[in-house]
């Protein structure tokens, strides 16, 4: 952590970012390539994003269940057994609303890390602002790009800009 | 509050039961009636479902702004100082979901109650089931109609079914 | 709350008590008859207490379901805004075992009660203590009959014995 | 932990899994070897399952006690230390009910662990249901054996299915 | 607290504001005038407002001391029972920044609000905004005006603009 | 509560003040007496300060129990019930210190409402302050007298010096 | 953390213990002599032990000052420091009373761990057993010698007895 | 950790200090050196103190924006991320207020830290004290100097003095 007067401080502080959200898209690729290559010391964590393995969570460890709702009921309690361990851990959630599907557990998320004092950043396109506002307005930055969020932790980590 | 054994306890607790969500319908008002009919103490609370009003909240009481994404941020500003507020008083949290619309700020209230250890219930369509599945397994219970909500709160209450 | 010296101060508190536990004999009956003869600022809140509808909690508030896990889960979790909100409620918790059943619940409701610092009374006879000894350690007393937590919380509240 | 699109992140992170329950089976003995068979990053924690030495807790540390109430009552006062340090240390709890003995002890654990926010798992056959159903309510998962708590914690861990 | 579909419910619910900050000019007295025009139902806390007072606090209270430093230690801790409660037990705080003074005590209990998660309003010109803007960020709303305090306080209330 | 500006606000709010510490002098009395003369709206709670009443509320509540550390034990979880409950509910704790008993109890409570953020005033004579300092430092303030108590509550309430 | 069945699990976690209390004996070094011998992963941390050192924290640090009270005051401050911080580190809290002075700061600590909800251990004589109950009751076990204390975290960590 | 009895405990922990507050002089340089000097285990962190960078964090990352009160808006919640994860990482928290500037985040840092029961020294010149006193007040010291941070920071961590 870099500090006023030319002394040198290792950044030794591993920071540790959950991104949250969206699955269709490589944000997360671009986030953590932007991170390597600025040589930031972040510790990524995430959501099981492989949508098939997220959706058979639950009768793909405990067993077989007919019923849709519980079949989903019981997937979402393995899945979070990760989600909310990981925001718990988390210095900073990134919060990601794509432009398709309703993504309700991104904004359960947000909601979730408001409450505990988590400091999180949305990333979205404009056309959602209005709708997301609430969501927005809790986050500490509401980023446009992958690129921007890369900016904001370096910002954040090295104290430096572009 | 009754309990065993034929003694007389005066149900006097109020219950404080905050209605998140969706304000295109009338749920809301048949909660509300039902909770009326069967005489039950809950004192209810929610956002200001005034569409246009909720919208203006921040240029209406602060003053102008000219770019949208502020004048969504100011008004969901002063909107979180009663939402928060008043999720944080009550004893259940109700969640409705409606078809249309994305409604993330309702997602956003379950996760701030699941969160705080607040207990909530959903209110939604069969057909949202999936898409609201990390929601529905945090909350206590999921209704499908405002009468089922009733009944729910009526069992709480009075430990009574039917 | 009596203090030293002679000054009157009126007994204005009510002491919010939750009875926990075993719903087969008629405890709760000779507790609050005991407070009531005492003349104790006492108000009383438990579970639901009428077997039946307790196990049918979800499903008849909730609509159908076929399968037995299911059916409890619902129940339980329509219980759960009932308990969970009188445990966090209550100043004080009384527990108690019976020496039919496995009250697991009732143990739960223990470890829920310890975790959030709240004081509880545990009331069963002595040849539980050994499989109780965890449950009992956690407690601020163990009672072996009404009577007795009578007299702690006539004790507890206004400072009088026998 | 696996993120999406590709990028190697190695999972440093190590889970902390606390045992609890029922000490006469060797079910602690089958979730660490089919853990350490996926070579999963998890290190486990436990009650003392050595049942006379936690039964002589107290006595075989602070000295001799006539009382058999009270020297249960300092043997798990002794435990306590190390049950409450390391379930409060845990990511994720198991929690073990077997088909003999009251296991109070595992339902006050379970009971602890929920008012923390802590995420747990019972594991019980279903004859045990019923009876359980507050307990299994608040856990995020209920297995029947302990191949299915490993591969629960695989895919929580590594996101992967069978 | 007004909700949908023209159920009437009575808003009963007695807001808490605390009015923190400057004590030069009137402003408080102008909010309270405000709110009680507008009938809302809010009570209104503070801080000790009569400098003299305020600065004697420790002295006048606990006896002398001749050194300025610990005069005014004593003095801040007899001060300091007072708004740390009131804080606490305030729903919403104002916080009110003039042009002369440094004020420091005024952005400490922001700061304070703050980590407590309790919503507060800041009031001061927009000369301050570069210097305030840490303590403005953390805030719901920024206000001009006391007359934008209440048309703030009367929408939070009941949902009402202009 | 009085605010700046000459608005009338009428002080409704009933300061919760609990009185720990030494019980064989009149210190509470004089307080109260102070107290109830200045028509301030304080309600008062003490932990039981009949001494025998106190040494016997184990045996005298859950009956006999021949070993003396036993008895000390069982009697202190049952005063703890009402200490501990009333400390939490109290706005502002006094801790009284005597010159005779060693009043280890009285500390106990100063640590413990300190842990809790909780303010309270020590009350004692100088020769005990070196023997006091890291009690009297977590403090808000340090009385000699019971006039000084009532001096800073009045000020805390009223805004009023002397 | 041993397991039950056989599994081989290294005791890798380093259990902080806080040794409070009495500073004029050797206590502290026959513990840590005991721990060593034991081989345990024991991490050992305490106030300042050096009684004129203590003292003089505020004077030797911040400068001069001439009142013994503010002296004091100064170096209680300081001492706080290092305590409180230590003190929320510690998975156990041992705390040692002596025959000698008030040592009223010992049982500061111990009320300021109970509130906490940190496991602690008292270590004294008989003599001063009744004068200790209510800081006993809230310990999880009373030592009579510093052999006990290991015996106690050699048991929490090992689970071996004698 | 020094303790008592020569028993040589290794000084393992390292300290996490944050340096708050004024960015114009070489304060945080002048108690780095000490520190490294004194071979202290310190890591220290702080905000990001090049004030240009600072100013333009909001822009610099996340892209243009033209009304100045946006722009710190924007500036603000990205320095929050880094500022408020820090202050909850450390140990101590330094807050320094120069002469000049009004220095309000300095004070909101203390007020957040001292809600968070997070000790705190402050370091300023004596003609500030009586603006200051609130915020002197919940601090565990005030110094003068940097070497009287220092000298502190040596005292609490060796219990060394001179």
């Amino acid at each position: 952590m870099s500090v006023s007067g030319g002394v040198t401080a290792p950044p030794t502080r591993a920071w540790q970012v959950y991104l949250a959200g969206e699955i269709h898209s490589d944000w997360r690729k671009r986030i953590e390539a932007g991170i390597r290559e600025a040589c930031l010391p972040v510790s990524f964590s995430a959501p099981v994003t492989d949508h098939a393995a997220s959706d058979d969570a639950g009768t793909g460890t405990l067993g077989e269940e007919g019923t849709p709702f519980w079949r989903d009921h019981m997937g979402a309690g393995v899945n979070a057994i990760r989600t909310q361990t990981l925001i718990r851990d988390a210095d900073v959630v990134v919060v990601r609303f794509g432009d398709k599907y309703r993504q309700w557990n991104a904004a359960f998320d947000a909601g979730y890390a408001a409450a505990l004092g988590k400091p999180y950043v949305t990333l979205h396109d404009p056309e959602l602002d209005h709708a997301l506002k609430e969501v927005d307005r809790a986050a500490q930055a509401t980023a446009r790009t992958a690129e921007q969020v890369v900016a904001v932790m370096r910002y954040v980590i090295e104290g430096k800009l572009g």
